[in-house]
């Protein structure tokens, strides 16, 4: 019995059944097969292109009815032209709007689209959700469906850039429970995410800049050319909003960006998309920022906690001797110029002491502490020690910089 | 696109990269691996013997703390036998006592559980909650603990017939959303399902019907001797609650219609533990009993709904042809015997109408309805109409039995 817990991924598939000594007795094993696609598609509420209307759902017969979960501010902006989308498209579609942002990321609000869901009647599997707005928006549906017959199709069409590299492109869902971010949640992918930068034209330099921070963690710990792309277009990457405004170098640079975004997180997910190995290289900057950011609500947003996380962890890196004091500062400067912060003053020694515990936790009982060795690498360390933790942090307290107000 | 929700089942994992007309494309496909067991080990409260403190559990190191989820009534009768065990055992054990029954099976009680778990500091994957009470409550704390870190690993110990046979043996978990019933949920096997058949010996005699009742289930759709064993025995069963009192023939018998169900449903779910086939054998006498149970609360139990819907699915099977009159008196007889109804006031033609087009939903647009052909067999239909629905009932109206009352 003891060990039963431990997946063994080998196993043939299929029911074992025998008698013990106490009794008859049974293993069943078997797996789960799982696929999902992520595109990268302009145009996807032009009328006359069918893709988002026809997405993860059976050719024949062609159920023309969707619910589509959008986000209140995208459905200010955007909200005539979906309409008029899903009537091109002959489609019969409920609009549900929702506010989605930390705030509300709670399991009322998964209640909020559950019960549209079950207004709509919908069907088992023939007509997959929509949801179309920010990481927050596509989590908390996400886990709407996935928990609505026990897994309901969805789709993502994610209008944030976090959303696009970050959010839309792994299984997980999830809501906070109180102060403990994303603690509920399923791994529930959506069968396709569609990924339209248009969307990024009307959004704030901000949320362009907090999406570039998870685009920076990919770019640290696995992609060193990524990091040479954000160095030298970070801080035109935010001004254009990814758009291709101007030369057309521009629009493939912020393709590309995008593309080794998608790649590197896709590439780290896959063999581990259930999390069965709890050391995880996309936990960089995800280990001390939970606790940053949902103590800092709602003054920073999750790719600024991020940045504030990767920084701590790059100077404690620095003082290992993993990376050199000039590596160490192309990475602050990288931060600066994309507008993201390495300093938060909620990082007391106790906060980011209780962040280390509960991370443990969550690693069943591990550190499993990513840190970068030198640009573009990164290891696992189980070694962390309180001192070296308060050490590290009161020299970034001296030399991290704050978030600075951008303008809209 | 289309066609991207259906999952080919012999793909190669991994990922794969291109570039389409518009952009670049992936499709990430994969496998989860799932293995748990289910053991019948008589003895489990005993002091001295570590199987239950362990399950679940890695082997080395010994994580000595546990949350314990009891159900109240099962509380009360074996709450300090419970507590010595686990204290008999060196295990640090918080225990959560909740009520669980059909109109509390609520995300609400979900989120008392999680509430709990959160309160105890559970470690991620070290310390699995051990539900103990009947299906309703492993139910709830399996999706708690499938939302809880987005899945915490748990044990069942089944004390209901129900729970032993039925609820705990599958992967599903779930709770009812108004009176949809068990329209919220997960797919999350316990790691371990424990059964100790004592626990049957304080059950009263119409819990013990109403397990008898998915035991029958298996017996019509699959196993012929099963049914043999029940109308031999039935009565006896219930009237000693499945225990081995008297002769040692009893025992054995007892023992064995537990196993060969219990055989009989793991064979059906190993193949299709997602329900990526949606025809489903265990799927029968449960078409018209979700909208009959929710209906009837608090006067039907699960199984007796479910009873009820297999007696409608009999006659229909019989106007068909499929049946002779005579099995179908041998089903109605051996109901009787168990105490199981074969009709309920609620069922109008309305009600059960309405049923079958929920249930059409819920098969993704089809009728997907298991009917017996002989005794031991069943057969799927997708041609079941109005008309020959409410003749059917009509007969059932004038041939069925209502629950009699026995008394604990």
């Amino acid at each position: 019995m003891p060990g039963s817990a431990q997946v063994d991924h080998t196993a043939e598939q299929g029911l074992l059944a025998s008698d013990g000594a106490s009794g008859p007795w049974w293993r069943l094993t078997t797996r789960q097969p799982v696929s999902y696609e992520v595109r990268v598609h302009p145009g996807l509420l032009d009328p006359a292109d069918p893709t988002l209307a026809d997405a993860g759902a059976p050719e024949q017969p062609r159920v023309a009815r969707r619910l589509v979960v959008v986000e209140s501010t995208v459905y200010e902006l955007y909200g005539q032209e979906i309409n008029a989308y899903f009537t091109g498209q002959g489609v019969r579609h409920e609009i549900l709007v929702i506010e989605a942002h930390e705030q509300v990321k709670t399991m009322d609000t998964v209640m909020t689209v559950v019960a549209a869901m079950d207004a709509f009647g919908i069907v088992r599997r023939a007509e997959p959700v929509i949801a179309v707005g920010g990481g927050v928006l596509t989590d908390v549906v996400g886990l709407a469906c996935s928990l609505y017959r026990r897994a309901t199709p969805h789709v993502r069409v994610p209008t944030t850039l976090m959303g696009m590299v970050d959010a839309g492109v792994g299984a997980k869902t999830g809501v906070n429970l109180g102060h403990r971010k994303n603690r509920l949640g399923a791994y529930h992918p959506a069968v396709a995410t569609l990924i339209d930068r248009r969307f990024l034209h009307t959004l704030s330099r901000r949320h362009i800049a907090n999406g570039l921070a998870e685009i920076l963690k990919v770019a640290l710990v696995k992609d060193e050319a990524l990091l040479e792309l954000l160095e030298a277009h970070g801080e035109r990457l935010i001004a254009e909003r990814m758009q291709a405004h101007g030369s057309m170098d521009d629009g493939v640079c912020a393709e590309e960006v995008m593309r080794r975004a998608i790649q590197g997180m896709l590439a780290e997910l896959q063999p581990n998309l259930w999390e069965h190995r709890l050391s995880r290289l996309v936990d960089y900057g995800h280990s001390f920022s939970p606790a940053i950011e949902m103590q800092a609500l709602p003054e920073l947003y999750h790719g600024e906690a991020v940045s504030v996380d990767m920084a701590l962890c790059t100077v404690i890196a620095r003082r290992r001797g993993w990376l050199t004091g000039v590596q160490q500062e192309r990475i602050m400067e990288v931060m600066r110029a994309m507008r993201l912060p390495s300093w938060h003053p909620v990082c007391s020694p106790a906060l980011i002491g209780a962040a280390l515990q509960e991370t443990v936790r969550h690693r069943d009982g591990h550190q499993r502490l990513p840190l970068p060795v030198g640009l573009g690498q990164a290891r696992f360390v189980e070694d962390l020690t309180g001192p070296e933790l308060d050490a590290a942090l009161a020299e970034l307290r001296r030399l991290g910089h704050l978030r600075k107000d951008i303008a809209v």
